[in-house]
């Protein structure tokens, strides 16, 4: 498969598109007239984005699981930068929180810099499409009202492993699993807001740069991590984004 | 007085401290051993951060106002980078909002990477103070119930014109001026959390890098904007932070 992405490979990060060929933990990436052991190659964040828009409640399951209507409009916030991590990268359990839950998501991957784009030509400004943990401090996210503080502490955004061009975002399985235990599973065709309908509804309000994030919202199922799990959200067609949890 | 800022003259883009003699209306920027006349520069943001944190209802008199209670803990919500503007540049009125609020604020802006910064130790991590209009879709804020639609429209976080180390953040006056008239005016002192603390709470959850900037929350006086307006933000000791709103 072609993906694209940032990784390292003995000291050195390598950034573009590549081929993987074979399985990710036993295949080779082919980068750039050089081949690399898949099993040799750390994944970074496939990006570095000037921001993360999320969108809350876009899942009809996840709307009833919160018993909350189904939103007229999408509902936006944002994580901040400093809060991505990459593939196989520790989620760092604040002491602020007692309780901190996955979100399995499909993040939409911005290809240049836009505003007011269309639904219809919203694929001309995608760069691809990757899978995403909506980390949340869900006690703090219910106290405050606002949703910042509890989305936004160093570790809560893990992005990857790589971006997948040659996939159809309206509708992809995604899971995700608790210690290889499924515990979230839907399709991405049950959004309310489709990804082509948010990038139109999201860069009508804001610019969106290359390397920007859509994070398009979690599905039914979920729960709270502790210290020494291990998540993983799988999207079909990209891949699987592993993160372990600890306390410091 | 002596400052930190970008400034366009002459086709070129200077960043740097700089001292300011005279007024800046009719003075002189000295910055690396040239001098311009301040008519002639162009104050650009000043700096490019790669988040906005903003502290809601900090401020007894603005938490009144919006019959709201003061917080426990600071809330706080976020800005794009893509809503920063600099001094002078045009605030553009969303077609979707019918309702487009001034909001006067004191920004405090950061200096190098951080993380656990204690209140007492926040200066060392501060690189000055300047002006910041937290403009807002006052409409899609309460529609939404999260804030960051209604705040996040480019044009809607005007910055600047230059960062002030030398005054004391927790005792300056600030005023919000529309179309001349005052329409704001309070102390930082009435802030419910200060500007110290907020380093230390908003530390304590994310990363912070070096230009990212605190909004510290306005006072009582929150109005509307039309179009052909200007807005003008005053803090003692730093200067004038003046913008004009226009509808395309």
């Amino acid at each position: 498969m072609e993906a694209y992405g940032r990784f390292l490979y003995a000291g050195e990060i390598h950034e573009g598109f590549f081929e993987l060929h074979g399985d990710r933990k036993n295949g080779m990436v082919l980068f750039d007239g050089l081949e690399f052991p898949s099993q040799a190659v750390k994944f970074l964040p496939p990006v570095k984005p000037t921001k993360l828009i999320c969108v809350g409640v876009n899942y009809r399951d996840h709307a009833d699981e919160f018993g909350k209507s189904v939103p007229e409009e999408p509902i936006i916030f944002m994580k901040p930068e400093s809060a991505v991590i990459g593939d196989g990268d520790v989620i760092i359990f604040p002491p602020q929180s007692e309780r901190v839950d996955y979100e399995g998501e499909l993040a939409v991957v911005i290809s240049k810099k836009c505003k007011n784009v269309s639904k219809d030509d919203a694929p001309d400004f995608i760069l691809g499409y990757t899978c995403f943990n909506d980390v949340t401090a869900r006690d703090l996210q219910f106290k405050d009202g606002q949703w910042t503080r509890g989305k936004s502490f160093d570790t809560f955004a893990p992005l990857g492993p790589y971006i997948v061009q040659s996939v159809n975002p309206l509708d992809l399985m995604i899971r995700t699993y608790l210690n290889r235990k499924v515990v979230q599973a839907s399709r991405t065709s049950n959004m309310v807001f489709d990804s082509f309908t948010l990038l139109e509804f999201i860069s009508s309000i804001m610019t969106l740069k290359k390397g920007d994030v859509i994070a398009t919202g979690t599905p039914s199922g979920v729960g709270a991590l502790k210290p020494g799990d291990v998540v993983e959200v799988e999207i079909e067609g990209i891949g699987v984004l592993s993160n372990f949890v600890a306390k410091i």
